[in-house]
């Protein structure tokens, strides 16, 4: 298993006006984790998408526990639980500075090759840098 | 069953750089789905919120088939299968001018009485409008 | 001048927590409009990309007069006052179901052709079709 | 002259189809900008707001020069020229990591007395905070 943990703040402008972080801007912050998540293995997402593949999103899952509100100092923790294939699969919690859990979600991403926009299998050094946190 | 369409135009800043809508921006979608089916049934949101009554999302989840892209035409297909208790479950397809479909999803939201804080039930006459399509 | 004008729908997503539209969401109604004035004009944005001509914002100026609120049915006025030569201007007026003046802005683009990356003059028959409002 | 450098990251949400940056989302760049200088002050925007005190945006002006890229690590320098009165002036200068500027911006926030929805005058205590960088 494969853990990061990314920090980030809540932006005045990601709040609706129940107080509340909008329901949709969630996707941003979990991006964010990933990407951050994938950095952190010595694979900048950039790097992929120059080397010609891009990973669109296919599924996306969140439950809502409780409200981020405005100046949350977040952490996104990224888990990423077995070894990609031809999709990755990434888990996401999102705690507040009380630890307290406000929203938990899933995302599954697919490898695809831009040459041909078909499903492509993971980059092998991807694979092999994780390999070694699930042995 | 309860069905509702309504049709929006892909703008260019929910666009990213694969040249896809960003996959968080669906949410803005649904919701002006559902808001318009809520509008269509005689509710406008924003007088639930007048009213006291706060409806927040717990679950989100969709699943992205195939992209849509800058300037589509969308169509967005608001479904309610059940009368709403204490939540009301909206189900959601998106569908562009080729009639492919591009996104399917569900929100599981919960009316909240914001003057306690907790969760109640769904107003009596947004239950009986809605219990006409479901006899 | 060549005026014309759009009605969009203020989104949940697009309020914050004072309850009024973020002061950035704003520049996706001026791009509404000024897109939807193109297409009056029978030149979609899109086309003129397809064509190889890109129109990337080089100045935004807006005042905000009043806030926009959640659910406003909103009139952006979109106006051109000039024939575009190497940068197109527009002017916008935002206007409430009340007719009040919410906001007014300016955008400078500039036409670029996307094979050099440079500055290009605007294509032909838009500048012909413009031409018929200035005489 | 009040000087803050706060540093960012381009988000993939955050571009358009283009790769740049969509032009409206610097707005949230720039307020982050502004809220961690006011931090940085010791007067976080949420205990203004706590206190009753508004600070809506008056007036936006913004010039691209040369895009941002996605996954460009930027960096957003705020400027306060001048010590706040009913208003406060907030000069903005985005750079990329070559130290290039890509945008240049200002902004007119107003103070707004919650209460009364009217203008007030900036806290005595953020005035004499700014007055230190002004003699």
């Amino acid at each position: 298993m494969f853990t990061h943990d990314t920090i980030l703040r809540v932006r005045y402008g990601e709040t609706d006006r129940m107080g509340y972080v909008y329901y949709g801007d969630y996707a941003e912050y979990f991006e964010v984790g990933r990407v951050e998540a994938l950095r952190a293995l010595g694979f900048p997402y950039k790097r992929l998408e120059e080397e010609g593949v891009m990973l669109p999103v296919h599924e996306l899952q969140v439950t809502y526990h409780r409200p981020a509100l405005y100046d949350d100092r977040l952490t996104i923790r990224t888990i990423i639980e077995k070894v990609p294939a031809v999709r990755i699969d990434f888990r996401y919690e999102v705690r507040n500075e009380l630890d307290e859990l406000l929203t938990e979600a899933r995302t599954i991403l697919v490898f695809v090759d831009r040459s041909t926009g078909r499903p492509c299998r993971a980059p092998d050094d991807l694979v092999r840098a994780l390999g070694g946190y699930f042995n």
